[in-house]
């Protein structure tokens, strides 16, 4: 059982608890450490009441990496939950402390700092897991197997979308909208760094094809917000394939709403997370098969992904938790010394983080210029 | 009764079969005359084993405009069902013979004829019918009534898609395949006019809204083709609101797949036409309902357009069908000189032809100016 | 074309239009004479309000088949769309009158006449076609041949069901409903004459194997109703498989919910009468694949039973139409002294409503002897 | 954090490992001590396989009860998870040790040995929960408060299944397949005590409503088979309402099919467990609404049985944990006195496992008797 610690996560945030439960499910982790607010009572008060400690309960995250850096039983890494202009100076102070950290996304709110993380994560060679939480799901393993099989053959069309409506009015007092609705501490994009992230990491996980150029167009729709709720892009691949992005969080009547479909010479997929055990799979010229978790026909990255029989759904908890069980792997390996399961591998890392702070410049520019059809440069 | 005659729509030609159906099926119309085919033997032949009196199934069209105007028993309107380049002059002359015209879309290959076809009409004040089709279904009447009776309230944002895969390898010998994919016969665009355009115009229909400008990415994906089979556009809307179409004729897996998504303020909407009975509305804050064709909660826009009770599924050809009931008032109306039925409006026009034409001529001109954003201008 | 004759179907009444555009709608039958009412003012006037010539537009049945019988252009068969204790004797005179039947379902009320009216069909050596359409849908034709070709294996288990809810409440003054609520028009059976026999046909059709016995339970859940409005039924097939029917029409929520469900020993079938042009076929071991009208891996009996390519909704009409397009071919065959084409023998007939009659029969027996099991005896 | 022992659920038990993730999910209970096999050995090595400390990995479960029961720091629950022939021995020996008890279903394999469970549990005044697991799905709790604050009126009609295809063939050398087709080991009922009881369950929770007396038919449709694969039950219930039960584990392409259809005089409800998150409720006359998880207008029962924002799935797992968030409520308040949270009391508990093993003693019953109808007798 590995010990993990949290900096962020306190009353009221919702990533947290996820990230608590996501680490619980498997028995593979164990919360032993917090700081999870910027109020240092609060922050004790809280990690108490989750059974942590009294002397691991922290006041602040400063004190957090010191004092676990210096313990024998100190923490095998840190989750850091906090809003997104936090992600870069913790990461950076826990891997300085030699602890393997399991961050958020975005990574961080610019790509200097991005970048400057990358070069810290480098040189310390410690694991960096980013919790992209949706390339957790078997069916979106299943998903990347089969176009890395070239079962798809080349690559034509990508349309992928992330709708919610939670923000489809102000929301005054909600903690969850008020910072993420704040460019100070959210960065520069709202629906943008929030969810259209997931959906570009979500095409590059599956399809492993690059963007080469995209064409923005961000719309605030509701009056009086200071960042993007409406983000809409065209993608041109490496290689030539096309793409549309669609990602809102005013879309009235969308929960959470992440559907990937993928276009080969051959082959279609189509993937929608509210839906996450299934995978709908028509080659050219045959009807269509849906592919079921847990259910005949999958590949090895399905099957090790999987904790139940077909039809006795798995969820979001449990895509999550593999992202965790995928981090227990690679901090294990990491401290004996041993290389870890190559499925391990596919959880998230640096370097996906620091390309989707590179899209959302990107996106940022290219609708600063009119729709411009810019690069993006990591 | 009325009686109809046809121009195209031989041996082996889709969509004429789908017009003779349509026309027949609520017994307004009976097909009287026509010139099938470009070989006067083959159209004559065709005729007569449609049932047609030898006299009137014609050897070319120019002969059947004279004719049918002369006769005392002429047709009532011309369905005009030929490749795309011949709208224009086929519907030139019919007009002139004083005979109404129901044409297939998109109206022209080009917007200078596109406009002098509309100021024929103007002048000959006849009844024009377009069939945009996917306008005669009582769901998307019903869709159309809810947006115009405030129910969504401010529009936000629009996603309208296209997609079949019918295009996704060359098709040598395929009569349907082979004029939309010649720029001669079927105009500058091949996905663009042969099904963006029906997206467009279902945008167009269902939420007034204009489009007051776009950025238009086309793409060719087979090699070796002449025209764009894939088509990705970002819309914004006269009101600040924004769009994302997307047609394809690559997108394996994919049958005949319009499908409507639209955001206002207060609710949503959402349509599939290969689920036509169904629309799927949510209001805010609200669990979505699911109205049903012929089931309760419906507007007279829908009812009107209705021939069975609730989950006895109409499908294509009904909603077809709908457009040649509307032609029916229409004709039936100017021809006794009364005000028809306000319903049988709704059938789309030689405005929405134009529009159309410029929707293409709009897309063409963004795509080469590297998606710069362009205004549409009928 | 054929010429048509109608009896019954006359103002207000459902099926007699449904039959009119169905017979319509190929373009190989026109609707040449009829008695449309009981009331001979009313049956004359409607038949010319739908374009019949007035000496066609009979006032009684009796008279229509005397006449027609004695025109050079009689009409070619009669549709017979009446409630159901008129059907045998108008079948039969008819028959007598040497003119082809077209019969809606249930055949008769009872068995005996049932019985008498199958004596009378095989000694005229007349075309005799009963209108149970959902037999008429390419996908249940399809079910229906992959069955047939063994790819299911050994039946085991059969799931049909037919919920409708438009008799949740009686319905004064509704003329739909007062003609199924009276057994001396309707038979014995309310739900059950009305749709468990299209449910129990249709088991029939695609399994094509033999209900040994049966076991009944009807109810009656609206007060004051004379006939049941939900019947279970436990089926044992000769070769031991094992089924429930269900068919309600009391059932909240539930449009025209027919739907089936078949298991074999080495695969599956699932039809959905709202989803008309889907066909769900697992095999045992393999992804479920979605068979669509009109697409990829579609038997000939499929194929010969569609008018439009996949994702053009085809519905209700389309499959009321095979039918009638079905009995053209018989009866075309029949005057003309030739085999008809194979397929178009799919068309159910006089066995079938002698089934049917029988069906409702053992129910009703089983149900009176407290569920015992029963068999069913045509 | 309360304390678990498990008796079963060793190497290659599934319904083992989906306790211990179920009980972890919520951190509010810990594996502390377990017998999971019948071998000595494998049990203590699987027990520290799982982090247990080595004295509390036992060899036997009698040992287990009467050490556990002797720590001041023993176990606040036993999970017992064995085949079902050893649920009443064990349930008995830790009640008698004053441990309360967890059970997994068919409570137990003959009615007298369910009644004697049943006077013991009420003699030791201990919680006992029975694992009823899909009545811990927050939509169904949804369900249920519909059905009891008389949303729907008198309940008419329930449809309810649950179909598998796990045992469509022989699995020779399978573990779950072995011991459940043993009667001596699972009971008289194969489908039937497998999950035609949680069938039957999910049907009592919901409507609340008493069957006063049902008609069956099993089957073995897989030759060589000791016990039914395949259970058709019709019931009536206390006030009229008529029912049918379907449960197969022969279903080609069903893997965890449980569906539930309810429909009164007002309205009806429809929930599939392989989509827990949705749940259909349409009242008469008006369009069906999808109620969503998390979504608007929902009851607090189904609130508080929440984890997750709409949209992001729940599944198998967290209905599951649900039923232990409720024990641990329901145990806390037992060991400190108080009255718990009522809904709490939602658990299925030992009158649930009772009524299950008379529902199967009826079937039984029933099907000897050719289908007689037959009263359950708890």
């Amino acid at each position: 059982m590995l010990r993990l610690g949290m900096v962020g996560g306190g009353p009221g945030a919702f990533i947290g608890g996820v990230h608590r439960m996501a680490a619980r499910l498997d028995g593979r982790w164990t919360l032993t450490a917090g700081a999870f607010s910027s109020d240092p009572d609060t922050s004790k008060a809280f990690g108490t009441s989750l059974g942590l400690a009294p002397e691991r309960a922290y006041g602040d995250w400063t004190g957090m990496a010191r004092a676990e850096a210096a313990r024998a039983d100190g923490i095998d890494a840190v989750a850091v939950v906090t809003p997104n202009h936090l992600h870069a100076p913790i990461s950076l102070a826990f891997l300085a402390a030699g602890i393997p950290v399991i961050c958020d996304k975005p990574l961080t709110t610019d790509l200097t700092s991005a970048r400057a993380l990358g070069d810290q994560v480098a040189q310390s060679r410690l694991p960096f897991i980013l919790t992209h939480n949706y390339s957790g799901y078997p069916m979106v393993r299943e998903a990347r197997a089969l176009m890395a099989a070239g079962r798809l053959g080349a690559l034509r069309v990508v349309q992928v979308e992330y709708a919610q409506d939670w923000l489809a009015r102000e929301l005054p007092g909600n903690r969850q909208a008020e910072w993420r609705g704040d460019p100070d501490r959210a960065g520069p994009g709202g629906a943008l760094g929030d969810i259209a992230t997931h959906a570009f990491h979500l095409v590059r996980f599956v399809t492993g094809a690059r963007v080469a150029s995209l064409s923005a167009d961000l719309a605030t729709l509701v009056a009086g917000r200071r960042v993007d709720d409406n983000v809409h892009v065209q993608m041109r691949f490496e290689g030539g394939a096309r793409g549309q992005l669609w990602a809102s969080q005013v879309a009235v009547g969308a929960a959470n709403g992440l559907r990937l479909r993928i276009y080969g010479e051959d082959a279609s997929l189509e993937w929608s997370q509210e839906e996450p055990d299934l995978l709908r799979f028509t080659p050219l010229g045959e009807p269509p098969r849906i592919l079921r978790r847990g259910g005949p026909g999958l590949s090895s990255d399905a099957t090790a992904a999987t904790r139940l029989p077909a039809g006795h759904p798995e969820g979001y908890l449990e895509g999550f938790a593999q992202i965790y069980a995928d981090a227990a792997e690679l901090i294990g390996a990491h401290q004996q010394g041993r290389a870890p399961n190559p499925l391990a591998q596919l959880a998230p890392g640096i370097a996906d983080g620091i390309e989707g702070v590179a899209f959302i410049s990107a996106v940022v520019e290219s609708h600063g210029a009119d729709g411009a059809w810019t690069r993006i440069s990591p």
